[in-house]
């Protein structure tokens, strides 16, 4: 292959024309997984060489369901400013760049900093396959509670997950959420040191609500807990409304409330993030799919409106004569779900 | 893989003690083929991504020939520091860094400095594989030639291969070397921006030689080529000595003395850097087999010693019986040639 005086050819065309890159290089094929170990799952901020297992782990899915090469990049950098640095430097190789576990809020800049100065697509995986993964979730639970885009929304975190699905239900028309952190209620009247929280206060909210987030639980249709273990209790959830309420849960592996507690007080359509309960809200439904479509389209981007497809394609995979409070969300493995969602990257 | 709460396990492991990535990841036997374009194979500054089809040629060749995973890493900054920052950054997925087609004398500084501050083997393979295949020829070419260590060898070229192969020679015991330059000799009077020129001035030329290469030639018994196609004449080529001259002319494609003038000349003894002629000197004959041999023995580092014990084992693979002027350097696809390299990574 090298050392053959043939290597000089696909090297010169490429140096004539860099698109050529896609023509003779793996490049529009492969994506690297990217992390500096900042968020790890649940473990947090354990370094770039501990993050290697859930990279490299990534790779693999990415592989084995999309068919797309993946290689895991772990770099030891925690400064955001560098960190896209590094990572824009690293472009020739690679025909998209998925972010891992990095933490809110560098990881907003760092998305952003990177898809302003390159030409290949860029996506934040906690960010935006979690939301386009709840979405799908939610337009099935809607369809089972029969109800549409007027129900009030509670958003329990304002990390890189909760962001990002707050901006995607409201781009696909959602008008009453609420956003919720640590201390309390976002609203418009605080004052955000993190420009990223300041313009999710101001997304939201319309009425203005201030407080913890029993205020914002009041007759709520929908809870998506993004936050940590055991952070409501059973009396906090007594607060959504009583007509079909729908919970996801998604802390992992322990949900923000006792799935048996939501239980008792009735509540049938619950997702989490486990894989032993029913309806498990999982980024790998999305991401391998996403960057297989991305790559057969030549996409440059991902835009909101593919995210948006993405997500209406997911929750399609279920009929309507079998969806049930049990099977709203497809099978992680579920063959059609990769093929699906490549499609939806086309327009 | 991931995805399951088992690769928690290898994160926390790893967080705790990072030795232990070794252990639970690809770490252990990957190797980061790693350029930024600025001096590719006789092309030269031709950027990164025209870089990858020798990049990904060289990983093929490190996982086909030493079983090592590798991957190509082509990086879109030229400045040297910064380039520096980059791939120190990218240490935490890799077992070894195999710097390639980097210009000099930035290439000199960037090896150094990641030597410096990385715990895995660092080597800039056009500086040290051509280092200890060269060294091997030469061991060979002066068992025919009936020489030892106090040949007068006149090395032309003081990029990346002219300054690894001096110091190599160097150590393995040869005295009487002069190197020469564009500009002529490399002598002690000489004012250098480069230091890593002025370093190469003080090391040689021991009798303060000055003017162009005719000068250096004078006598010489070995003429080393690595600088540029057709760069010495034949009449330059007869002021070497009439007793069993050696030459090596390892431009590629295009060597710097006609093949066909030297033979006139009568001299016999001779290397190429091209596969259709005898004695091809390739590095493919030494990177395999040493990262190979560094991850088996896990080597932080890569020695002189090291380099010097490769070049004898790839030397001693001919037999003395076997040895003849058109075959003193063993085949790029003689399996042997791995092992034997790998082995002498043990010291």
């Amino acid at each position: 292959m090298a050392y053959t005086p043939g290597v000089a050819d696909p090297c010169l065309a490429i140096s004539k024309n860099s698109e050529d890159v896609y023509k003779y290089t793996m490049k529009g094929n492969t994506v690297a997984v990217i992390s500096n170990g900042t968020a790890v799952l649940g473990l947090g901020n354990i370094g770039a060489r501990a993050s290697i297992p859930v990279m490299e782990g990534k790779a693999l899915l990415f592989k084995q369901l999309g068919g797309v090469n993946a290689f895991p990049i772990c770099i030891n950098e925690k400064d955001p400013v560098k960190l896209v640095e590094i990572i824009a430097s690293l472009e020739p190789v690679f025909g998209g760049f998925n972010l891992e576990d990095i933490k809110s809020p560098e990881c907003f800049y760092v998305e952003r900093e990177l898809k302003k100065r390159l030409s290949i697509p860029v996506m934040h995986d906690d960010q935006h396959a979690t939301a386009i993964v709840v979405s799908a979730g939610l337009i099935n639970a809607l369809k089972l509670a029969g109800k549409g885009k007027e129900v009030k929304i509670v958003i329990q975190g304002a990390g890189a997950a909760g962001n990002a699905v707050t901006k995607l239900l409201i781009k696909q028309g959602f008008k009453n959420i609420i956003v919720v952190d640590k201390k309390g209620i976002l609203d418009r009247d605080q004052h955000y040191e993190d420009e990223f929280k300041k313009e999710l206060a101001e997304l939201t909210n319309h009425h203005n609500f201030k407080g913890p987030i029993d205020v914002a639980l009041k007759d709520a249709d929908v809870l998506i807990g993004l936050s940590g273990p055991n952070s409501i209790s059973k009396s906090q959830l007594s607060l959504l409304t009583k007509t079909n309420p729908i919970v996801f849960a998604l802390a992992n592996p322990i949900p923000e409330i006792s799935i048996e507690d939501a239980k008792s007080l009735g509540i049938t359509l619950i997702a989490t993030g486990r894989s032993d309960l029913p309806n498990q809200i999982n980024n790998v439904l999305a991401f391998p799919g996403i960057f297989k479509g991305v790559f057969q389209y030549g996409k440059k981007e991902i835009t909101d409106e593919m995210k948006i497809n993405a997500a209406k394609a997911i929750a399609k995979l279920i009929k309507q004569e079998e969806l049930n409070p049990d099977y709203f969300i497809p099978r992680v493995f579920n063959k059609r779900v990769v093929k699906a969602v490549a499609r939806a990257m086309k327009k």
